[in-house]
Formats: C-alpha cells, sequence, structure tokens
C-alpha cells in the first residue's frame, strides 16, 4: 500500500485539497494519503520544504511526497520528480527543493505528463502527481520524464562567527511561538566551547541557564 | 473498501466530527473516510453543496458522500439519499441538494432509520448515515426509505443581459480572496463574442487584458 | 487493522503531526490513524480528556488513543498506559485521566519504553507511543510497564444545590458557541422536579420554555 503525502497552501475550507484527495484515490485506490500540512503560507514554498524536510524521514522509505505551492507557473517552475534517501517528491521546481535539502538526490527528472486534460485548468498538478506516482508504482520512475543534472538552486544564508558572537537568523515561527533559527546545535557548540552565552535578539535580550 | 465522504460545519476542535468517524468506522470498519471540508459555514447547506459539487466527481463511482449541516429539524428537513452519476449522497433536504445539482438524480428517497437511539440526540445525522450506508453496501440502496418524487428546490439567481453588459454575483469567495461569480465560461463567450470587455463590481472597475 | 486515535494541542500547520504519524506508519503500517483534534488549547490536558471522552466510545473496541499534551516533563507526569472499557489510553499522568473518567480502569501501567533515542527530543511521545502500541498488538498490553494503583487525580468541582438553586460551571464552549455545564441532566430532573425554572449566568438571565 503506496503512502501517498500531501503538503500545499490549499487550506481547509474549500474544495481544492479533497478534489485532489479523489483523483488519487481514484487512480490509486490502494494508496494511503497522509495530510503533511495545507496551511503553508500562500506560494510559500520554501515554508513547504521546511515543514516536508523536518518530518518526511519519519514516514517508511518509498513513501510519495506530493507538493502543490505553485503549480500554475509550469514553464517557469517545472514539475520534477526526485529522489532522496529513499522517499520520492513530486513539486514544482520553484526554488522548493534547495529549501527542502543540501545533499543532491538520487536522480531527478523533470516530469512530462502523457496528457493535460481541460479539466485540470483549475488544478495544474494533478496530471503531474497522476503521471509520477504511477511511474513510480511501476516500478520505473526515472522513465516519467527527462534527467535533469541540476534544480533550481536558491541561497540560503547560514549562520556565521562575527568576534565573539554568532550572528544568525529565524527560519521558523511555530503555533506555539517557538523561533526556529539558522543556527545548529552542532555549529552553536564548536563556537561556543561550554562557554557562557547570553542571546540578543533586535528588541530583547535573554540570558539563560547555561 | 467503501469511500465515505464528510461535509460538516462541526470544525475540528470539538469532539463532534471524531464521534461520527468512530461511528462509522465501528460499522463499516473496511472503508475509508476522507473529510471533504468541516469548516462550511454554520448552517450554511448552500455553500456545502458548492463545495461537494466541485470536488465529488474526483472521488471513485460508489462513493457515498454524507453531509451534515442541519441535522436536528427533522420534520421540516428529513433525510434524504440519492444516487447521481453513480454517487450516492445523504443530506438533509433543506435545499441543500438543489445547490448541489441541477440534473434530476437517478432516484431518491426518504430515510427512514430502524431505530434512533437516545445515544444520537446529539448526533442526529448518525442513525441515517448508518442506515442508508448498510443498505448501498448492501446492494438495495432503495429499499432503505421510501421513493420521492422531487426535493426542495430553492431557486438561485442566474447571471442575465442587459444591454451590453452581463450581470452576475459572486457564488463563493475561496481561501486566497478568489470570487467565483455565477458568469459560466460558455455564457460569458455566448454574449462576449470575442469583443473587449471590463468588470465592475459595486466597488472598483477592472480592466483584464483581452 | 488498529485503529489508533491522536489528541495533540500541536496544531495542523507545522511539522509535529505528520511526523507522529510518519513514526506510527513506519512502525505499524496496518494501522488506521484517526485525529480527535490537534486544536486542544496549548497543554490544556483537561480540555483534551474532556474532548476525547465525549467520543471515544464510539470507536471499535481495541481502539487504541494517544494523547501529547504535555509531552516533556516525564519526571514528573510519566507516561501511563490504561486500559477503559475495552479502550487503550496512552498518555502522560499530569491529571488528565482523571478529566478522562471518574470509574476505575481495568488495569494501569507505567510505561517504559526500552530505548528512549536521541531523534525523540523533539518528540518525546512518540518512544512511549510505540512501546505501548506495539505490546497491545502483541497481547500482553500489561507487559510494557509496571502496575500502578492510582493516578494522578484532580479535583474538578461539582455542581450542588444551594436553598432552590443548582450552582454549576461551564465545562466547555464548543466552536458554535454552545455553553456546556456540569449541570448533568439527571442531576437537574432530581432537584427540579418538573417545576419552571430559570437560568442565571454573572452576566444574564435565560426564561427557558418548560
Amino acid at each position: 500500500m503506496a503512502i501517498i503525502t500531501l503538503t500545499t497552501d490549499l487550506g481547509t475550507q474549500d474544495f481544492y485539497v479533497p478534489y485532489i484527495k479523489g483523483c488519487l484515490l481514484s487512480q490509486f485506490p490502494q494508496s494511503q494519503i497522509v495530510d503533511i500540512s495545507h496551511h503553508v503560507p500562500p506560494f510559500d514554498s520554501v515554508k513547504a520544504a521546511y515543514i516536508l524536510n523536518h518530518c518526511f524521514r519519519a514516514f517508511p522509505k518509498g513513501s510519495i511526497h506530493c507538493v502543490s505551492i505553485n503549480p500554475n507557473n509550469v514553464e517557469d517552475c517545472p514539475y520534477v520528480m526526485m529522489e532522496i534517501d529513499g522517499h520520492f517528491f513530486i513539486a514544482t521546481d520553484d526554488g522548493f527543493f534547495s529549501g527542502l535539502v543540501k545533499q543532491n538526490p538520487a536522480w531527478m527528472i523533470s516530469l512530462i505528463p502523457e496528457e493535460v486534460d481541460e479539466r485540470w485548468i483549475t488544478f495544474p498538478s494533478i496530471p503531474f502527481f497522476i503521471h509520477g506516482i504511477k511511474h513510480i508504482l511501476a516500478g520505473s520512475p526515472k522513465e516519467a520524464g527527462t534527467l535533469l543534472s541540476d534544480f533550481n538552486r536558491r541561497t540560503f544564508l547560514d549562520a556565521y562567527v562575527m568576534d565573539d558572537s554568532i550572528i544568525g537568523y529565524i527560519n521558523y515561527v511555530d503555533k506555539f511561538g517557538n523561533a526556529i533559527s539558522n543556527i545548529h546545535q552542532q555549529f552553536f557548540h564548536q563556537v561556543a566551547k561550554g562557554r557562557a552565552y547570553n542571546i540578543e535578539t533586535r528588541t530583547s535580550e535573554f540570558f539563560p541557564h547555561t
């Protein structure tokens, strides 16, 4: 039973998400569809990548992760399918993938669906999802399009050291108000070397227990 | 494996939706329950019909679409089950069905459940859902009640032509702020005949590229 | 096919809930995961108990109800698994269980997972969920930890009679604004004995039809 996950900015109040689910269940009745989130801020594919990056490895290998954030601009942002750590991803190449992983995928292809039905005008992702999933389930994922040598890479700011400080920025604020920075634990310990520290933001200062 | 969809105004914060799901899974353990939306505005069965109308055909034929919007007023709005395009619908006859489709259903019945348990006082939809689904899965849906010759038909305003204008109104505003009017594409082209046009609303005017 | 329900305060916008679902599906691919709610107010385990108490009996016996509300403070609030009315519950013992039921469970244990991986630092519930579910599915739930004789009992205010009045308080307000009090029907009828009544709140007065 294939696991298909959905990450979108479509919300849960309209008919968009159930439409996609209905299409996938019609084509792949044995699949199990799992919502990652439908509350990604509109068009924010970097946030979608952040969310999916932090949970996809919890799913079984072989899971298929479908992302619909900027589905309409196919000429500038073609649909790409790739394999990372045994997981499959289908999304438009609008910078999403560079937010998803730093490593190179096992392979990546530009998806070319057999037919793009007039029905899909409101849901341009659907023929690409169906086409890619069909080939994954048939055991020949790479035959769903043409091999790519690279994807659209955005530059993200890394944390850096200046004098006795680490300068970073906030990547994500969750629903509890937890602010998650781009200063990773390993880098922090490498620089801090066990010294006492304080945390400064633009507007306030914290003195954590060390 | 039967697909059962749920469209309600019950939200996702209370115990109402999981109660319904628990009852359905207890009765029909092989079924797969798919959420259409639980964020229909309270008591707005026309909006529920709009949402379901725009996605039900994406699901496999034979899917069972359960709707709980005005569940309490059974005397004025009896529970009706009907078949449209190979899909089954169970909802109260409060005008919902006239928002769902213009065509006539293959058949429609007034549902009469065998027993209405005291347990269901908070969830009056449940015995009707269970009763209807049981008969659908047994292959004899029409035996779940008495045949009806018609349902509660509401009048909806159609778009119309006045001088050189088409007058319509907004049916639905989605989460992105897209306003969906009742001026359908075919009617628009029929009247516009390829001429340039502008769009006027009560408060603003748009000049689209033509 | 095991039914596993999830009740959390984690919301649906972040990667927390899909992370938990991914872990459960990786460990228990045959299970069916059902959302109770992820919109419990943060850290409000009493509200979580209220919600779950009002719907868990709708699910088939043998269902496993996982609750993640105060997952971090394991020393003060250990993870407890218990059986009530043929249903299994896994939650931290922070008062949740005294909100869930008044009766004593069939049995209750303090869960001791085999391994607590570093991975789980953000998701401390997960090893406890997995450990408990594994033993339930293996048919030996009580072997997942050490038997307890009691759980953390909070005192809840009961409604009481003063002169000709019943004094109670509001337990829960649902999304429609329905206020649910702790004055139960049976107690009300016992005291009212069919007499006319009115309802007073701190700020208003209602005269229902009697």
